[in-house]
């Protein structure tokens, strides 16, 4: 049986998971798309129902799937989906663990730290970022948005589940970086060492603030600060941009090559 | 007299200017908020006219402004603005030359070159990375979005004032960089040269292709590839990100600081 109108309250309950409270309240979240969904049934996410829609592009045959199977027409469809044009599949799904104590800092850790983002589309391309410079985790503290907003699960194409993620209050946050030896980085248009001349190797933490304030003064305390330079009119950069530029950092400092001669000290332990 | 009723032609004539149909047919676009009028101004951007709404955060003065005064409510507001919660100003300007002509490279230039990126928020994270970086100009190939998009504004954050831009079909693009000696560089996830190792410190494009499908077959036999690594699941980055991380390390290079050992010699030439 297809589900046709918008009023059947199965519908209404899964397009109540747009909202953050209901997924606080529910613990669920949807994810659109098959190749997102695929990504998290691969990751061991629990998929708990499928809505299915064969009028709309990418519908798949759930043929691997023990989930309970809802078939829908695109109006209903288009009620449960965040994006303007919906998927052919949508997946419902329980909420993994984020506690941040499950994250352990050793001697070679790289943690990106985003603090207090808003955008989804931000936290999306930062857990790509994290995915592709190999990173250990992503530390979200004092989240503005919550990771399993559905524009998040769209933005990071998958990496929400291949990346670890922790969701933690600031001051705990903090915490956790002292106790596990990490060294956090922080990228300022002010600071006096480039990003290029502050060590990386070590356990690290890149930090970022959030869109419109920045880092803040908790974490100012402990962040040690790198600059990103710039050159023109406006005063900072898209917090996305600015982890990556850390993390690739990272990733060349600890790449085997040849640093320039004079720099394999930690120029901002001495600064 | 204050503007109420959002069927008024005036309000409906600029509700118009969301899409980019309208903005070619009239050569105008919006531009939303006060810091982003602000900067549009100082940049020389006319200015025909502007919305203002007293009952909106943000409402401006319009002390200096020789432009139309167009006094509304929040309705007539909330139907002009793109974004959710429209600000208490709103400019209605004159679209800027972009052809591609007024760029004219020389020995030191920096410029990036944006394939079909479809995105507002990409485009707008790129041209932030542009005014940071001090490049001389965005080209944007084979447009996918209309520069003039009132939310590629919102994300530049006004950058799209500071930062020159060209549009351009992907043919002249091409021509163009040829004729003026660019050495075109693409970010590929499995060129043999990391990025860290293409000399860039020469007249430069930085080359980044859509969000989807990535740089075009035109473009792959123009463009000297540089890898940037990725070690995760995922296949590709942000493009804004992927855009940020080889200008950055142009603007690496191209600071007067010690090279890596033997890294001096353009590696891509040789390879």
């Amino acid at each position: 049986m297809v589900i046709t109108s918008t009023d059947n309250p199965r519908i209404k309950a899964l397009a109540k998971l747009k909202t953050a409270r209901e997924r606080r309240r529910t613990g669920q979240f949807l994810i659109e798309g098959g190749r997102e969904v695929e990504r998290a049934t691969a990751a061991g996410i629990t998929v708990e129902a499928l809505l299915i829609c064969r009028e709309l592009p990418g519908a798949i045959d759930p043929i691997d799937v023990t989930a309970e199977i809802i078939e829908v027409a695109p109006g209903p469809m288009r009620k449960v989906a965040m994006r303007e044009n919906p998927p052919g599949v949508i997946a419902l799904a329980r909420q993994f663990d984020t506690a941040l104590s499950r994250f352990v800092p050793g001697p070679k850790s790289l943690y990106l730290i985003a603090e207090q983002v808003e955008k989804p589309g931000n936290l999306g391309a930062m857990l790509r970022t994290c995915d592709a410079t190999g990173a250990d985790g992503l530390v979200v503290a004092d989240a503005a948005t919550d990771v399993f907003n559905p524009n998040v699960v769209r933005a990071s194409q998958g990496a929400l589940f291949s990346v670890p993620v922790a969701v933690a209050g600031t001051r705990d946050a903090i915490d956790w970086s002292r106790q596990g030896g990490l060294q956090v980085v922080g990228g300022y248009p002010d600071a006096a060492a480039p990003l290029w001349d502050v060590t990386l190797r070590g356990p690290t933490a890149i930090l970022v603030g959030a869109e419109d304030v920045g880092i803040s003064a908790a974490w100012r305390e402990v962040a040690v600060p790198a600059r990103i330079p710039m050159s023109g009119q406006a005063d900072s950069l898209n917090a996305s941009v600015a982890a990556a530029l850390l993390l690739y950092e990272a990733v060349r400092q600890r790449t085997d090559r040849p640093l320039p001669a004079g720099k394999d000290e930690p120029v901002a332990e001495s600064a």
